[in-house]
């Protein structure tokens, strides 16, 4: 039967990229469906129970700004919020969160189900149906046909997927949950590049059998607990709890080693490739032979459960194995295995298939987002959902597409590295990345996007006035530390000696004095004081003005639009002069393994595919752009002779 | 591989059933496991979100008063709780609630995961281990052997699963879960007695798109608020909410009927068999023609969802007639529905293949429980999974089996109807399936059950606590309200009259007063006080001893079991002598369908069979020991001559 109302929109699959598309579709104002084979399931994480870290929390503060789901979702369900990278820059400061499952679910499936426009429809996807070369609809297993003008397909890891532990296997879409085989079967037939990728999860234990008093504690950050959504606060998170540490160690490398020879892996049953920077334990005690010992962290599934997420053994070793590698390490002697881990096989699709609104090529309105993609984890797969269900909504609105730029956004960064270079592993975010990372940063995510996200319709009034207030906040005082000046004479040297940490020896407006390292803005607002310039403002006044959590957002963003306008106005120049280097030849006599500022695997790639030019070496996948401006500074520093006048003549070739 | 922990028990399953019979098995000390396909949905309510109602509320009463789970999830979960037939007899009385489905969950896998003595483990089960002919354990999807002395198989509705909706099926365990096909086809093998059932569920409505200002609301009960656990109290109850009534109209059921031809039921399409006393509501159109209109009850299935299910629409006609039906209603003309209705059709086994203990007559060591032995009804799944699970545990310790009688127990009543007498569907508890029912009341379930469970090792130190407690408490006053009398002289005429309905004229003990009808125990205890009898003794002075929650079920268990003395004392009197007539034969000529006093149903296969005896007719599966009864006294009114001649000659040649 044909149901009897049409849509706008069709988004197949309710996880991480299907839920951020169908919100994002219905906050435009298009009739959407969520079709999912089980209502039960929309939100569940799948793999670890946390969400951002290092470049992936990048990519929640972006989908925050464009008003997604998945930062308010888990500061309503997070356990434990830190930030990572806290002493360093900020560019590559991210905030990672531990989550409840459950709690994380109840929030997203609260949104979906209260969302205006949005329809959800439990039905699993066996069909699309497709006119000509343009899709037109989705039919479900029991024949139900909704028709659409655009479909987003989200199909995770359910693609003819195919679980596997040991030397046993079995079809499923996950643990627990049926495969995607029909669909997978009819995507085929229509001639899409299609491959095969796989993932893995560890086993769960049961937190009555580990041994607490063997581990290191780790607690989240507590003064102040951070926060995810720019909306957010601290009070809306539930109890904070700790995670732990344990270790591999040379035994349960000897015991993993042992099962080698029945690992699906190592015996050519999985086809499949995994990611390389989310490996299993037998790929790391592998490819790292000579280290004999890697971090676990032990993390606790929710508030109301006993398992725990052993964070750094996903596996697909036996089970035998799986229990004697589990049970070698300190604390976890005794524990017991819930739930065994396991590799699945799926189908994903070449994403050079895509135009760069994530519209299928070769089929009309038919969006793919997230795994399907041939990418890794919560986050990538949720910003690939709300840009596809983005420009879903615009097509269907008769609008051009909207592709965010590398320099604006790590959205901007995902799409274009996906449809650019396609993937040979699983795809996962690094700030490594991104060229452009110090304007990339978590804490101006919302002024690089919020209002983009404002005139597609995906920002609602409250969260535009907060912004608004923000950042015309943020401009006041960035405006009036630019046009304030101290004199010598109106600051005592010893003020400025404690303050600045040397006197002053002429006039400085407060910006420059922000600048120097030390200085913050506190400091900056006393100095201000004491000299009588605008003392009528300080972080008080502020916090009395906006509320402390907006005033200390907005002196963040004074202080490091500030300190690191430098950096940033040079690292512009940088990539812009990088270009230059495009056709530059590489030494043939070069042995990367010994270039030691790049990453062990960007070393072995280089030293396999021994690129001729380093425009052919930037586009190998996973030699970042960052490991580009590396290679370059290595062969800068002279020890390959000629390597200037070569650089000289290609850069003369080129003018 | 092996698992290196040998169990006593396995428990196959984690529904009603399956959580049961792994609680049960774990209270009493064996190493249990719980071999679930996904713990995710653990204690999940597959169909309607309620537990309890006539016979079932019975039941729920029953596993509490031996130390089971459902009645304590349920005062955690129940969103609305209701006394049905408050109005009549004690016997028939009966507690029903509204569940929030992701609450009961949550208090049930709670219970799960902090059992001591029990373990979970997730993974499909696909094969049982049997050594000659007893089973020694079971294997996972990926090959995990797990020993044990007992398996409990609680498969539920997975076992060869196929979902119809219309003239389209599939193979699946449960709307979004996988089908069990490679175990059902292990079973086959084993060559237990097998056949087809089936069942179904209604679809799923949002609420947003309900005109509730059309409805009739219905509250529950909120002075006071029932509860459901012996050890339960009213403040453990989350948020009540009230449900909310439609009906059926001649514009539904034509619609309906529109449907027939392209519904898998009637064109044969399902060969299982489904329940009649939950009938679908084609089913309901079809046999029950002249009736125009049916009650629908459209029950909130939580507090966080919108979801609203429709109890009475069961159905697996095409969903465009799902569509059309649910919007020719009142209130429902604009409902979006979320989830279609379905049949699904799953193996059973003929559960006259079960010993008394649910013990398998072919396997040892292996039990049935749940629907897999022909019942339907989450409350019929959880007693006959605290049975098994028991059971298993006792042959473990070497212990005989426990089955309680039919006076003792509905479990007694539903364990020897389905090894007696089969099924030819789905079996569903109704208190006219107890002959003994005066006695087998909702209120005396701990009276009833507790010592024997204390016995076996089920009930815990604080619930034998709570019932020593009250038992002593009834024990106490009914002895208290015996050897107190009351004289015509010590009590006033006005007080009497006022009291009791007339003076008293002669000596009475309180315990003849309290037989009157209209006197309670208030009366009584005014009686007592104005004679000057045991004066310090009321409801009062009871609750300030015991509480008041106790002190009033203390009262209420004093007034029942002396109000209804002498109705359970006939009673069992007059099933004695029916025994009697168990060779009696029925006139040929009896057309049943003009015997008024029997349901329609039973009417219909008394039609069907023409058996030649009472007892023949009393083994028919559905005619009740309650319509034996009334079928005796209809021929006992004497318009069949020839009856009492027949009578008597038989009853002598018996004698």
């Amino acid at each position: 039967m044909l149901f009897p109302k049409q849509f706008d929109v069709i988004v197949v699959g309710g996880g991480h990229a299907g839920t951020e598309a169908a919100l994002a579709s219905a906050r435009m104002g298009c009739a959407t469906l969520l079709l999912t084979h089980n209502i039960e399931t929309l939100g569940q994480m799948s793999c670890n129970p946390s969400i951002g870290g290092i470049g992936k929390g990048h990519l929640v503060k972006e989908i925050d700004a464009l008003g997604g789901a998945m930062a308010a979702a888990t500061d309503e369900a997070g356990i434990q919020f830190r930030i990572l990278n806290s002493s360093k820059g900020p560019a590559v400061r991210a905030t990672r969160a531990q989550a409840d499952r459950i709690l994380y679910k109840a929030a997203i499936r609260r949104r979906l189900e209260n969302q205006p426009n949005l329809w959800l429809f439990q039905g699993a996807c066996d069909d699309l149906i497709v006119e000509g070369d343009r899709v037109v609809g989705a039919v479900t297993q029991v024949g139900i046909r909704f028709a659409a003008k655009c479909v987003v397909l989200t199909a995770g890891t359910f693609l003819d997927g195919k679980i596997h532990v040991g030397l046993q296997n079995h079809s499923a879409g996950r643990a627990g949950d049926p495969p995607a085989i029909t669909l997978s079967a009819r995507l085929k037939e229509l001639k899409l590049p299609q491959g095969r990728l796989k993932t893995g999860t560890p086993p769960r234990i049961d937190g009555r059998s580990i041994d607490f008093s063997m581990l290191t504690e780790q607690p989240g950050d507590l003064d102040p607990v951070p926060v995810f959504s720019f909306l957010g606060d601290a009070s809306q998170h539930p109890r904070q709890v700790p995670c732990w540490i344990t270790h591999t160690n040379e035994r349960t490398h000897e015991i993993i080693r042992s099962g080698f020879d029945r690992s699906p892996m190592f015996t050519g049953v999985i086809e499949g490739v995994g990611p390389r920077y989310c490996p299993s334990i037998e790929d790391k005690v592998n490819r790292f032979a000579d280290k004999d010992s890697h971090q676990i962290f032990l993390e606790p599934e929710g508030l109301t459960t006993n398992e725990f997420y052993p964070n750094g053994i996903s596996t697909s070793l036996p089970f035998d194995i799986q229990i004697a590698a589990v049970q070698s390490m300190r604390g976890l002697e005794n524990a017991y295995i819930l739930r065994p881990g396991y590799a699945i096989e799926y189908d994903y699709f070449d994403p050079r298939g895509l135009k760069a609104s994530f519209e299928t090529r070769s089929i009309g309105g038919l969006f793919f987002a997230g795994q399907i993609n041939g990418t890794t984890g919560y986050e990538e797969a949720a910003a690939q959902g709300l840009f596809a269900g983005l420009n879903a909504a615009l097509q269907v609105q008769g609008k051009e597409a909207w592709v965010p730029r590398r320099d604006q956004a790590y959205l901007g960064v995902l799409v274009d590295d996906l449809i650019t270079k396609g993937v040979t592993e699983p795809y996962r975010m690094f700030t490594s990345r991104a060229e452009f990372r110090l304007q990339l940063r978590e804490d101006n995510a919302d002024m690089r996007l919020t209002e983009a996200g404002r005139q597609m319709g995906l920002v609602d009034d409250i969260r535009w006035d907060a912004f608004n207030r923000k950042r015309d906040a943020v401009a006041r005082e960035a405006e009036r530390l630019k046009s304030s000046w101290v004199r010598p004479d109106t600051l005592p040297a010893s003020a400025a000696e404690r303050l600045l940490g040397k006197a002053i020896e002429h006039e400085y407006r407060l910006t420059d004095l922000l600048r120097r390292p030390g200085v913050d803005f506190d400091a900056v607002t006393e100095v201000a004081n004491i000299a009588g310039v605008s003392s009528d403002v300080s972080r008080e006044t502020l916090r009395t003005e906006f509320g402390p959590t907006l005033a200390d957002a907005v002196i963040e963003q004074v202080e490091i639009s500030v300190k690191y306008a430098g950096y940033i106005d040079k690292q512009i120049d940088e990539v812009a002069r990088s270009a230059h280097f495009e056709n530059l030849r590489l030494p043939d006599d070069l042995d990367y393994s010994q270039v030691a500022a790049l990453s062990f695997e960007v070393r072995q790639k280089l030293n396999k595919h021994r690129p001729e030019t380093l425009g052919q070496a930037s586009r190998i996948s996973g030699v970042t752009p960052a490991a580009v401006s590396l290679l370059l500074i290595h062969l800068k520093k002279g020890r390959f002779k000629g390597f200037a006048a070569n650089d000289r003549a290609t850069t003369d070739a080129a003018a």
